[in-house]
């Protein structure tokens, strides 16, 4: 896979591959964002603890799950439309958007609104996002 | 500008386009949610009122504001980050989320440990959506 490749696996199928690779990598950025977080933390108390540190590295891998599914999920979904429409535009980031934003919500949650909220929310942040990276 | 283009405005320097561009389109989105969820609860309750509508589009203009003006800071110091490295990649994501995520919460609060959390959430953010965009 070509794109500046910190972390790739190959599981033989490029749905598999694509969605592996964004578990990998918005797992990690995940993770990282819980260091940065628990770095700032100890400075700011200036108290270090080994207690604190497990909890972190228990944090680190609890979030870096967390974003990483999230993103395998959205990834997958963006696949999937991409193929069944056959083209890629802010639709696809749309649709992605909201199929993750319910399905996330709907596992952590029982409460329809709650689910209707998410997808609309998931929706909206991923096509500004696509806006955004195709500003040229 | 060749990138689809629904609302695109021209002032004459890219830095401004950008900025302006992003603006506009991450607004509308922001503004398309807001509509969105307002749908949803009047459909859910039933009941559509004249002030309903009224406070809905009184939203509808703040969250847009508010979505295009995130928007517009990020894609701004995007720009500026890019024309300085000479090179993108997703370090200037990392620094626009950063500065994007500073930048908006100090001027929403005067707490130095809620700047510090959003730039850093900001930035794990923005180098999430890069990663999710260039998965080839």
């Amino acid at each position: 896979m070509a794109h500046g490749g910190f972390l790739s696996v190959d599981l033989g199928h490029p749905f598999l591959n694509r969605t592996a690779d964004g578990f990998l990598k918005v797992g990690t950025v995940g993770a990282c964002k819980v260091a940065a977080e628990g770095t700032f933390h100890c400075l700011h108390k200036g108290d270090v603890s080994r207690h604190k540190v497990e909890n972190a590295l228990k944090k680190m891998c609890k979030e870096g799950a967390y974003w990483g599914s999230v993103a395998g999920v959205y990834v997958g979904v963006e696949y999937g439309v991409d193929r069944i429409r056959g083209h890629r535009d802010w639709k696809n980031a749309m649709i992605g958007g909201a199929v993750t934003g319910a399905l996330v919500s709907a596992v952590n949650s029982n409460d329809r609104n709650h689910v209707v909220g998410n997808a609309i929310t998931g929706a909206a942040i991923a096509t500004a996002a696509h806006y955004l990276h195709h500003l040229t």
